[in-house]
């Protein structure tokens, strides 16, 4: 009876918690959720496709998009361009799929302002300990450089004002079941769903 | 790490909604969630313990806790008070535990004022046509009275403003699930969190 938008869903977290592996395991299960495809201006490797791994475009056309506020986050990395463009996921939202975008801090506080009615989850380390040897184990970073690294992850998690949720990343399982119940409460929020279902009620009574 | 405190859940919905079928589905499932104990001035029936079915008091001294505001909400039925005393709720949540209240809408309205904290779920019908279908199927009900209490419903769903959630009642087992979902989406809320988030972290550093 009523007509479903999409809604885009933001995980994010400091360096080092664990948000790819969240990510991967998330997709790893059957999900309804439309992963979000980046535009990029680096090549495709063997195998990828434009549309499905990436939306790959010269570096004019990036830009231009940026300044077109076309991107709802971008950033550049070894010389080329990333970015979440717009259109696709207002699109992919309107055919009543959610999207879902995996990103850094950064990133998401630039979506967050440029699409405020996401959802923001924030990954959070069980423990500062825990994130340390999580950042330690990656293997080849120095002493300085986890240092770094570890001071880094404090500042953002003082960003954390800017989510809607925490979700503790103790075990991927538990972190995915909980992305998977904050998804569907989500679609019962009232202030989301109220002129839609007034709508429903008043076609209804007609 | 974190010292969790428990959440209020409030079940209302429209009269013939399926409130207290998804209360019992609810609770026919293993839960973490305490169904909240009412006060009464009813004499108890067989087998009814004090503490368990209902918190049995004479007259007055429900009289005297509604004067000194210890019911979230009360109503007078049949020459009897029915209330849900503050203190127990409060001390559950203390607990830890989760208090789950299911009620009319009347006395769902009368807790957002006393205790706003609490999480407001709206019980919908599928539409308008079901919900006066099931109205009929309580059987006794002459027709005048069924188009009363459907006017009625119809007033109630316009409390739906003042709620955070709305669950459509298609299927016991859906609504059930999406509650469920709440319920751990509410304990990720970073508004409630994050500040026992802030706490562990800095003990963390020490």
């Amino acid at each position: 009876m009523i007509d479903k938008k999409g809604i885009l869903f933001i995980l994010s977290g400091p360096s080092g918690v664990g948000k790819g592996t969240v990510r991967k395991a998330l997709f790893d299960q059957a999900t309804d959720l439309q992963y979000s495809i980046s535009v990029t201006t680096r090549k495709p490797r063997n195998g990828e496709k434009h549309g499905v791994d990436y939306f790959f475009h010269e570096k004019e056309e990036v830009e231009k998009m940026i300044e077109q506020n076309k991107l709802l986050e971008w950033a550049e990395y070894v010389g080329n361009y990333y970015g979440t463009p717009r259109e696709y996921v207002e699109e992919t939202l309107d055919s009543g799929k959610d999207v879902f975008l995996e990103i850094e801090v950064q990133g998401a506080l630039q979506v967050k302002d440029n699409f405020p009615e996401g959802v923001f989850i924030f990954l959070f380390p069980p423990s500062l300990e825990e994130l340390k040897n999580r950042i330690i184990n990656r293997g080849t970073e120095s002493e300085d450089l986890v240092r770094n690294r570890l001071l880094a992850a404090k500042e953002e998690i003082e960003m954390m004002e800017a989510y809607d949720y925490v979700v503790v990343n103790d075990e991927v399982n538990h972190a995915v079941e909980k992305i998977n119940s904050i998804v569907q409460a989500e679609h019962c929020n009232r202030e989301r769903i109220a002129e839609e279902y007034k709508k429903a009620l008043e076609s209804d009574m007609e």
